[in-house]
């Protein structure tokens, strides 16, 4: 499949690029509002997993494009952007998208307050159903990779071994994106059902952020259910 | 420490009655609304435990009283009553609980509708907060315990390995809490702070049903942060 990662240049971005550049053999297309900084960052994770001898580049390709050229041939879009900036990413390529495209929302809304870190959920549920109502009606919306810690998910020296939940209206689209969550060496996808899901599994995100603030064992944890 | 277990005729109480019974020395009461209840059942916990090879019921006295009666000494009295039954329980046993003892809710509230399992979040924010908006003022009320699949917990002969968040506003009263937790073989227990984060950590427990009704790989699971 053919994968563009818009924020690809960010962190959540820089992570999901080099996991899926080093264990699948998808073609991936950094996406950024600067073509030439997509460009620069794609020469950067190419290099970085030229180093390793764990990765093998001769199947991947890795380019960069500016967001609406990215994504017009993707399979699946990667919406690695900051929250607030979701909404109009979505706008941005919904003309250049293909019919067929699936769309992946892995941000999460935080509020910090005095008492600690929590979700803010969005008027219409969560940031997964905004991505969805922004979009075209033909295009199908996902939300996962919520609970991936940036920093973890960049250093490809860690391993994951946790889950990331699938949340979403169509059920083949949730199906695809869990079988391309699989390809991740340590990830497992579950199946966390329709877009009414998606609150509570961006929520899961706080829980977490606030657990790592909480206990010195936990170092960029992500969740499990066993 | 000596533990009331109310509702310990229930699922959640019989699976709590039996863990601690078995992998600690606490003295454990199983408090009922039905004294006669509360000692049948606690006849019946402690015949389980005796039949098995790996619990040493010589350190170990589990008693049986109606709940004013079970909270009258205890340190620590768990509140494994059903969710609509809570406000009421803490009330009935308000004049009779020691002035510093700690009450524990494990309790959520759930909704299902034709999409699926949802957390219904009370007006004051969580079922963690009802009861410590019922509890005399001088009682620290810690929720936790909330993704403890009843089933698998009271079954002995299947392991636990998943944490519990601790959640409350007293820092002390969460870490005594968190010790009870730790007693538990299998039980890790991670300090999820102050009240105001009640209602995500009872959130989790609706994904987490969400999660086993749509993976066939999950029974009775329990999240684990890692």
């Amino acid at each position: 499949m053919e994968i563009a990662i818009l924020g690809g240049t960010g962190d959540v971005g820089q992570g999901l690029v080099l996991r899926l550049g080093r264990d699948t053999e998808h073609d991936l297309v950094v996406g950024s509002r600067s073509a030439s900084r997509a460009a620069d960052a794609a020469v950067t994770y190419r290099e970085e997993l030229a180093a390793r001898s764990d990765a093998d580049l001769e199947d991947v390709t890795i380019e960069g494009r500016a967001n609406e050229a990215a994504v017009e041939t993707a399979d699946v879009v990667v919406l690695a952007v900051p929250p607030a900036h979701l909404r109009g990413a979505v706008m941005s390529v919904a003309e250049h998208v293909p019919d067929d495209v699936i769309l992946v929302s892995p941000a999460v809304t935080l509020e910090f307050d005095g008492v600690g870190v929590h979700y803010h959920r969005p008027e219409l549920g969560s940031l997964t159903a905004v991505a969805a109502d922004a979009a075209p009606p033909s295009v199908s919306v996902v939300g996962t990779f919520h609970t991936l810690a940036a920093r973890r998910l960049a250093d490809l020296d860690r391993s994951l071994e946790v889950d990331a939940l699938v949340v979403g209206n169509d059920r083949v689209a949730r199906q695809i994106v869990a079988m391309l969550v699989t390809d991740v060496d340590g990830l497992r996808a579950l199946d966390a059902g329709p877009l009414a899901n998606a609150g509570a599994v961006e929520g899961l995100a706080a829980v977490q952020i606030t657990l790592e603030r909480k206990n010195d064992d936990l170092r960029d944890p992500g969740v499990r259910f066993e």
